[in-house]
């Protein structure tokens, strides 16, 4: 066990902001809430960033950019909107700063204050609906597919590295349509995007569902999500995909002539994921020694440390690495030879493992002699003497194995932590136990749910999707029900 | 001619607004100053990221975020700085809106002032090198190379889209090094990728040179720029790599100990270049009918357009077309099939000529009779009738001449503004007439340059690297001077 790690067992909390700033991820920054994504981090939202993208560009999207700023009466619009997000928004007021005269530094120009207000974008339905007001006319304009990488700032009082910052990096999509239908059916190719990608990149398991009208993202008229389960037993929103019905174009007037010369409102969807996935990925992998990271998003997948005394045996090493990196390049395997002599191979190991390479290789002047080296993977610990013939074939299968592996293991302890209840004290002591979603019966009214969430702390994650019809009576009221829903704490 | 597009020589300024907005590169936005960057335009920033990510990748570089935001009291750190960026920073002042108990709407809330305003970065050495201070103890940890790719505000007072917006994309490479020599090293290597950029992808000649004083960047001790030639006579400031010496360090009391020990202030150099690289390549190189692309950075590289009367013809003409597009992706080259039956062929023409599209094929049933499809080039307009043997290795290697040639040109055009002055007369009989870079001599003195600027609005570009030593007289003061310098008028 890495000594320099919280163990889980002892803070939950504690370990992973260390394993956030061990690993090298992130950093605190001098801006309340706000982090520094270092280097580590920022290759692993690019490997990410780089994937949901090509999987949105081949369902036909295409990026765009629209304004950092949204004036205060965009906002407003939207009743449910502006009600959401009100409360934790960043506000320019002045657009300049000035030497005060009396001495005491720099000031903010009274004299500069906008007429209005900017809010700097928590999310850009309002300024992007009032764009398309232009870009559509006609059903010829129709579907529009647009998706925005960005950041967004929403000023949370508490703040936790990448799963709630103040400022968070993101992708956003604004699509519009002229049915319905095609609107319901893209939230639900975007929700089944957002679902593939976790399991089969981020090897985390992830329910599919709807939200309840409490959880749902405000301006929709339905929230759509993927829930994934953390180590600690408690649930983590990790993407949603709303269904905005004509909300926002209403709002907006955005209206299109169909096929007939008919006028009709815009209907429309916004999706998205975040930086938050780190977060995410963190918890549902990572041990006591540091991350572990599913070989497929990793920055480095396969590390190879030289283990030798003097020149000549370093010689004689590189001699044979040197091809077997081309070997593994070829493959297309991210690969670090890391022969820096101012560390000790035991130092690098422990560097490694901390910072979640899927695969160790380590190789000394006796391997050599029997053509073999010690492959160690991250994610068990098991070590192997490996022969250096067709190593790089044999470590880009055990990659693959090593990414299934850890969707298994994440999935075994997922179905685990869904339990049902049937009584509030089984519920109850579901939640303070082992926690993990708990499948109860609900009776469908918001007022029943903000009860139960008062006196649990736990909310309805989702109705899942596939969720079966089962009549039973609610865990706290006792009155009819027609399904079974998913409570969890969450973060 | 395109008639929705102002002639270049009928108001320059209008064509080039004619061509960003029915070229479909961008649109205004409701935000003062801000653009929206629509697909089309975002595509060609995607492409010119991606190239220049990869060139600093090679070159060393890992990337990384830092906060939108900066404290008021950061950016007033370094003295240099904050004089240059007072004038135009959005400030936000509160976190929070609420409903005005008086019915008025939606109100900023009085009760939620920020402590210290915040600065939405106008640029981000302060808040760097604020964590750099934490991140740098010895000369291990240098040289510290990142690379930020973000959004920057600056509150101009006059904007231009892509030249000159309140918001606008960009990268901005932060630096440190333990030396100074290896820190100019690295402010030329960056200076160098850009200019390579700019003549090898843009296709867009450009002079290396320093900056006098006057346009040095707030907080440098010496700027580096390449500089470019619109069509208009006007110079552009493509990219610019910053040497800051010690400045920042100081201001952030970031010091590290060297090999033997000794504590010494970190060396530091910013480097950036932005979306009004698309502003450039628009005014570099498009004509009367609208956009001319460089084949390396455009979106789409070849436009296939079928020309058919009955479902017959079309059928035939797919035949052909549809293993001639497996070839050109094959190759690499960025293809598009339109056979939308809803927009004439003539209407397909004049679009994609709008839109810059190097090189269209137009295939019709006569075509397929002898084997042959007509292709254009956009740049020059020239239409030849090929062999639809090979042709995607013709279209190869006409993209190659295409790029080269529009490099010529304007490199020709650019020479072709070049001029020399050694009277006052002289310096303002070109900048009135032809305009373009002229060179003349100047005493190397802040004032003169002011006064000339005054005079003329022509201001010194740069010094270019490899300015050869001739002793002179300055053109308007008279008094000696070691070399001569270019002066241009410049967007």
């Amino acid at each position: 066990m890495n000594k320099e790690i919280t163990p889980r067992d002892k803070d939950y909390s504690q370990w992973y902001n260390d394993i956030i700033l061990k690993a090298g991820l992130a950093d605190y920054s001098a801006v309340r809430g706000c982090m520094v994504i270092k280097p580590y981090g920022f290759a692993l939202w690019e490997n990410m960033q780089s994937q949901l993208d090509k999987r949105f560009k081949e369902t036909g999207h295409q990026n765009a950019y629209f304004p950092l700023f949204i004036p205060k009466s965009f906002l407003s619009r939207e009743a449910a909107h502006i009600e959401g997000f009100a409360k934790e928004c960043a506000v320019v007021t002045h657009y300049r700063l000035k030497n005060d005269e009396s001495g005491s530094g720099i000031i903010v120009d009274p004299e500069a204050k906008l007429e209005e207000e900017l809010i700097v974008r928590p999310t850009s339905e309002t300024i992007i609906w009032n764009t398309y007001k232009t870009w559509i006319q006609s059903y010829r304009d129709l579907p529009l597919l647009i998706n925005q990488w960005a950041n967004v700032v929403r000023w949370e009082m508490r703040t936790r590295l990448f799963l709630r910052t103040t400022e968070f990096l993101w992708q956003e999509g604004h699509t519009a349509h002229a049915t319905s239908e095609e609107a319901i059916a893209e939230t639900m190719q975007m929700l089944n995007v957002y679902a593939e990608f976790a399991e089969e990149w981020m090897a985390m398991p992830v329910i599919r569902g709807v939200k309840s009208e409490n959880e749902r993202f405000a301006g929709a008229v339905d929230t759509f999500c993927i829930e994934a389960m953390m180590q600690d037993g408690k649930a983590l929103q990790a993407g949603t995909s709303h269904f905005l019905g004509q909300n926002f174009a209403k709002a907006f007037d955005v209206k299109f002539s169909d096929k007939q010369n008919q006028l009709d409102y815009v209907w429309a969807t916004s999706w998205g994921v975040s930086t938050r996935l780190i977060g995410a990925l963190v918890m549902a992998h990572s041990d006591d020694d540091g991350l572990v990271l599913p070989p497929k998003l990793a920055p480095i997948q396969v590390v190879v440390i030289p283990i030798f005394k003097g020149d000549e045996q370093k010689k004689a090493i590189d001699e044979k690495v040197m091809p077997l990196l081309e070997d593994f390049k070829a493959l297309g395997i991210s690969v670090k030879y890391d022969d820096d002599e101012s560390s000790r191979p035991g130092w690098k190991f422990a560097e490694y493992e901390m910072k979640g390479v899927p695969v160790r290789i380590a190789i000394g002047a006796r391997d050599l002699e029997k053509n073999v080296a010690e492959v160690a993977r991250r994610d068990t610990k098991a070590k192997e003497s490996v022969s250096l013939d067709g190593l790089a074939n044999t470590v880009h299968v055990l990659l693959n194995a090593i990414q299934n592996s850890i969707f298994q293991k994440a999935k075994d302890f997922r179905d685990s932590r869904i339990t049902k209840a049937d009584s509030w004290e089984d519920f109850m002591e579901i939640l303070d136990g082992k926690g993990g979603f708990v499948s109860a019966h609900w009776d469908g009214t918001a007022g029943t749910e903000e009860k139960i969430k008062e006196l649990s702390k736990a909310t309805i994650r989702c109705i899942p999707l596939d969720n079966p019809a089962e009549e039973g009576k609610d865990i706290l009221t006792g009155k009819p029900s027609i399904q079974r829903v998913l409570f969890a704490r969450a973060y």
